[in-house]
């Protein structure tokens, strides 16, 4: 195995984008992540593109193509799909082929583009992520399953619909001030208590926006990383995880065991321990999946999430910052984006330059989940290069 | 690199299947190439998904989760898409994993259920395989891209309607008994020349039909291969190229640059030479691109392609044996399961057991064209294990 890490990071801004088409964002993100690694776009040799939905949003599939297109170069390009997931699966696979020594230098992208179509069609087009047969053709949209979620956890562990309100209290108290963020603004328990239902028991303040956007890290070999000027995020370990697609077929609802086997697989990789981690982001496309992803990664007891983020560890002085610059619910989800999103801002942070900076941050990760966890993928970085190198 | 080879081959009948889903047929080929390996799916490590368009034709995206669920496993499943290339680049990250020595036993599908739309929606559909912006949205339809191509071909080099109909005769010529095949019945050259006007040149049967069906390869690091009971056809080499999305950026509309690219990586991995290829799948989505790929395959000169096929070089006892059970143009184009049903043809002729068997065939390759050529892949098998093995 190679060691390789992120050099090079670029975004868009998360938002509705009226005036930017698919091509535009992965422009932007794209030549934005090259320039940051100070490398020639031309050195690139391979794209790897995450996206869910393309085909739907934007009447477009050949997203790799379309991306090697418009960047400007004639490299091979695949699009890789997982749902909610899929900039993590697109990331991963690139960081496989590059710690197998077949590739030293390669651009991995995330892009959704959802506001051209209307608001219920993209719903639709979410539900997909679903399992068609079973339950979105009977209805069940993202909003109502990550509802029965909620409800189930609020069950069996006297989870609060305070403590979901809390976790979107601090990702958008962490978003103020990120130039990136769609909704960079902060909000009140009793604005999150008080908004529209979306599903019981989740208010409109619960759910991640629909959002355009783009994402882009340069990946590199450790001999390129080393001789670049960014401080390298190395990868250190990265797991991907399986679970039944329907929520029905599942023996619990509120254990997502996606998440723990793609936990356990980075961890052992990577050799570190959750204790070390300074910074962490986990998917919270819904509050409620914070709370689970904060269990299921193993950062506390199961049924104890909610109480966890109540007591204020979630914060940036607390034991396990997460989502600290926003996550989902405040930076938007543009969903094929999310991911490499989700590794740009652990980078940020390994860097020691993010706007809302953990202070000597030299461990994260970032747990990205498809669907309602029938894929989880967890990678894990590290500021210093692995085995001493 | 670990050597690695084809060791379990399955798939659906290709048609048209009402009395089917995209599960239903994911299921059948997955459980038919785990059962032909000899192997428990249990075993199987990871799932590899080609599949172009499920979020429109079947409302379903997240197929990779969809796969390891209806397959009854819990492994990390990942959805490849370039189009109409999507099966070939699925197997060729999971032949690139096993090689890397990442995984040792993985399960390759490739899917596509299209006849549960109107067609006319089902052309839009794949229209999103080109440029949205410059093309579909402007009306250019893939026979229309194709008609194109095959206009200019015949400008630039003489080609004519006769030898372009050749190949549709060859390849249903072919397909006549293979119980595999959509359409396992002989044309006549008359038949070709006189079928219904699509997009002039190309007639009916200058193109291939929409159609339903999977196709699913188990692929085993040689340790594993060498164990069980059918003949491995090993891969000796793997390639994938790139192009422009649009056709109006090309500089020529009668070369594919990105068919060049992937069999040069393809034969300079192998370490073998076009002389030795015994039998060969050609992507022939429409006839035009069947005499394009021979020739950029370099088969034939440039602009000789329809010579080539008018000779009965590509013929069973010929030069270059192609597309020997039927190829797209009969046995169907289920897009995202074409690049693997090529694979498992090329498979079953190295087995020995193809029923239109090449006679001690011992080499092969496979070309998958996404697009109109934007993305293309090729990959090289040998019945005898590289290296002296």
């Amino acid at each position: 195995m190679k060691n390789a890490a992120v050099v090079g990071i670029g975004q868009t801004k998360f938002g509705e984008h009226w005036d930017k088409s698919l091509k535009d964002m992965i422009c932007e993100a794209s030549l934005a992540a090259v320039a940051d690694a100070g490398v020639e776009k031309q050195e690139i040799e391979s794209i790897y593109i995450g996206n869910m939905s393309a085909g739907r949003f934007a009447g477009q599939e050949h997203l790799g193509a379309l991306a090697a297109d418009c960047i400007g170069v004639s490299v091979p390009a695949t699009r890789y799909e997982a749902a909610c997931a899929s900039g993590s699966v697109a990331f991963r696979n690139a960081y496989n082929a590059v710690a197998a020594g077949q590739e030293k230098l390669v651009l991995v992208i995330g892009v959704e583009k959802m506001t051209d179509v209307a608001v219920p069609s993209a719903v639709l087009s979410l539900a997909a992520a679903g399992d068609q047969e079973w339950e979105a053709s009977s209805g069940l949209t993202f909003a109502g399953a990550y509802a029965l979620i909620a409800r189930r956890h609020m069950h069996e562990f006297g989870t609060t619909k305070e403590q979901l309100a809390a976790v979107a209290v601090q990702n958008h108290s962490n978003a103020v001030g990120n130039p990136y963020a769609q909704f960079p603004v902060a909000v009140k328990m009793e604005d999150v208590l008080n908004a529209n239902m979306i599903a019981e028991p989740l208010g409109l303040l619960d759910c991640s926006p629909i959002t355009d956007g783009a994402a882009a890290v340069v990946i590199a070999e450790e001999s390129i990383a080393k001789k670049l000027g960014n401080a390298p995020a190395w990868v250190l370990g990265s797991g991907q995880g399986a679970d039944t697609l329907a929520l029905h077929s599942r023996k619990s609802l509120t254990e997502m065991l996606a998440t723990k086997q793609a936990a356990k697989k980075a961890f052992e990789q990577a050799g570190v321990q959750r204790k070390d981690m300074d910074v962490v982001e986990v998917h919270d496309c819904f509050t409620i999946n914070e709370i689970i992803g904060l269990e299921d990664l193993g950062f506390c007891e199961k049924g104890k999430g909610g109480k966890f983020v109540e007591d204020g560890k979630i914060e940036k002085g607390g034991e396990v910052p997460t989502n600290t610059l926003g996550g989902l619910k405040a930076c938007g989800h543009p969903v094929g984006a999310t991911g490499v999103r989700q590794i740009i801002d652990i980078t940020r942070q390994l860097r020691g330059k993010a706007y809302n900076q953990v202070n000597g941050a030299r461990y994260g990760l970032n747990l990205n989940i498809g669907g309602s966890g029938a894929t989880a993928v967890v990678n894990i970085f590290g500021s210093d290069v692995p085995d001493g190198g």
